[in-house]
């Protein structure tokens, strides 16, 4: 590969670590408790505790060969019928186990997908803002990310800047929601109109555009907010998921593709999935954390905690004149910065000892993610802070 | 990526699945116990019942947000720490957590090393018989495979053949030691004659030539045998390792890479293997088992089992008449085919219900593996079958 591209990717540090890091420093200097650190998207809530029982069952009566075996590349066959099962039951499709592909997380998700589907030179569509990785792993699978912007206020697709990017060379669109770093979901009309668009450029162009829709944060919605099943609406869809985020195991690495047997190629790019799953090195996913998935695929972490974050959040800032789409899943919230500079915005939120992410890295200007998913009495201590943060713009 | 190649992986089952899966249909018709399947190199003993013990204890007494959380990608401090002191103590070596980062396995080991330091169009160099994936993982870090034979009867790398392929393209030599499929264990003569042709080619060609050493087998050896390690002979030396066998847990995919720190280079190195893990999509290796390393780092499955299948299995074969190295290492033993067309060998000895890979995509000719990593009663089963298969050859 290009082992210069390698070495900068391991030299270089994202704008979030770095604020991470800077916090440690901090709280070290002046105490954890008098540092706001808003940096970083890590579930605070725990596990669900039947996991870590079936854990132990597992462990003390099945069979060790079996429990730490390989599984086969695909994976557990009883682990992909439940999840199949799972979303049959939930979204009312026709999923088997043929059609999953069980992953070491989501980024191994997107990897695979990618490399599956685009080929050297080709682009892939990505809406801004997204996750900063996305870029990174679309130039591994030898693709060029193409940015089109979500509307303020409501984060929403910009539908014709998206017909003005589509051409003959577009492989892929990627799409995030619940959307990180903005909160916002996809409603139904967004993903009825994105999906007409994209068949009428496969039509036009004589050519397949996979959407690969990126699901970490499906579960974590609030109210009444419903995240629209993509393959419903388009068949060449690939859905990548990961149980990261739903089940509180972001360092188990464990997630799945989903190909749409919607889509007529499906076997073929089912067989692309498993043959980049084994170029990149992935021989299996991780066979305890498997071995679960039939147990726990029903579950979620206690994300009440989350939303009563998100509300105390959303509603003081508001208060206090910020602005903000109120964000209807995962646990970021994207402040408008006050000024035209997120990054100077940044910057004087540190004075106050908040640490919040600046938006360029996310492929958009003007705005700070602040991920919520940390204790509630952070955020209850952070308020004053804001406060004086808020007056330093005269909001 | 190129799509065609990787829909090609995915649909090509490989020689030993092949076999493994024929196996398995042939148990369904005639039982278990009638068929003799050594295609697949799966270890057959459990993983120590402390590693259990140390997953529960994790579990109960530890913050689930810290045992299941993201590592830092080059993985857990005390995890790398510990596999450090290790080495050092062992090999009276001088790494620190700063050498070390931790992966998804093996396969993850090799395609992250090979993706920091081969560029587009280079060379690898491997020594046959060798691991079948080899040639995958090379050909996705852009690389090209080149095959230097070992000698008959002992296995060890036949130098002058090497010499003649070394080149200005060469970018990394490969060796697997315990090997897979021979169980040949290179020698320090060997390994000392190896580093002195590298550094050689070194200086001729003007460049880096990285000597990457696959270590699964390491502490599986038999008798007095033992494994020189590489670092100590050879700067430019990545030591790619997996606790797969050694703790009996393929299907966990937990190892490391370490980079030498004899090699001036290596922190750009280690910057490129950390780029490379995040540009392939391995955000950390699995953290659970991550955790259990420091408890387990000096640990081993049983293998007594492994050298008493050895004895057998040698010891009965030679007294047939068949030829075979008898294995230092590894839970492989490479058989010499009665006659040149190791498939036509593997074919008839499929008559007798005993499953052997034929050597062809070994890179060697005229071999059969036999893979005595299952219960010692298989073994003493299939003895009368090998005999007959003998019979047929008149040895």
């Amino acid at each position: 590969m290009n082992t210069g591209r390698m070495r900068e990717l391991g030299e270089k540090r994202s704008v979030i670590r770095e604020l991470f890091e800077y916090g440690n420093k901090r709280k070290a200097e002046i105490g954890v408790e008098n540092v706001f650190d808003f940096s970083i998207g890590n579930p605070s809530i725990p596990a669900p505790k039947e996991l870590s029982e079936e854990i132990c069952r597992l462990l003390s009566e099945e069979n060790p060969l079996s429990v730490h075996g390989y599984t086969s590349a695909p994976g557990d066959l009883s682990a992909r019928k439940a999840v199949a099962e799972n979303l049959n039951e939930r979204f009312g499709t026709n999923f088997g186990a043929e059609n999953l592909y069980l992953t070491c997380g989501a980024a191994a998700s997107l990897t695979i997908s990618l490399s599956a589907v685009v080929e050297e030179g080709e682009e892939v569509i990505i809406f801004a803002p997204y996750f900063p990785e996305y870029t990174v792993f679309i130039e591994t699978a030898g693709g060029k990310p193409v940015s089109v912007p979500c509307k303020w206020p409501d984060f929403q697709m910009d539908f014709e800047k998206l017909s003005e990017v589509l051409n003959e060379k577009t492989a892929a669109v990627i799409i995030n929601s619940p959307n990180n770093p903005s909160g916002a979901v996809f409603s139904e009309d967004s993903i009825k109109k994105l999906s007409s668009i994209l068949s009428e450029a496969e039509e036009k162009f004589g050519r397949k555009i996979y959407l690969i829709s990126d699901e970490p944060y499906r579960e974590l919605v609030y109210g009444k907010t419903e995240v629209p099943f993509v393959t419903k609406y388009y068949n060449d869809t690939i859905i990548c998921y990961s149980w990261s985020k739903s089940l509180s195991l972001p360092g188990e690495r464990i997630g799945y593709i989903l190909v749409s047997p919607e889509n007529p190629d499906w076997k073929a790019i089912y067989s692309g999935i498993c043959g980049a799953g084994r170029a990149l090195g992935f021989v299996c996913a991780p066979s305890l954390f498997q071995k679960i998935i039939p147990k726990c695929v029903n579950m979620t972490s206690d994300f009440s905690v989350y939303e009563k974050n998100r509300d105390l959040l959303y509603n003081s800032l508001a208060e206090m004149g910020f602005e903000a789409v109120k964000p209807e899943g995962a646990f970021y919230l994207f402040l408008k910065s006050p000024e035209p500079d997120a990054k100077a915005f940044s910057e004087k939120a540190k004075k106050y000892e908040i640490l919040i992410v600046p938006s360029d890295d996310f492929g958009t200007e003007g705005f700070a993610r602040i991920s919520y998913c940390v204790p509630t009495e952070q955020i209850e201590r952070s308020l004053q802070s804001f406060k004086k943060l808020a007056e330093e713009y005269s909001l």
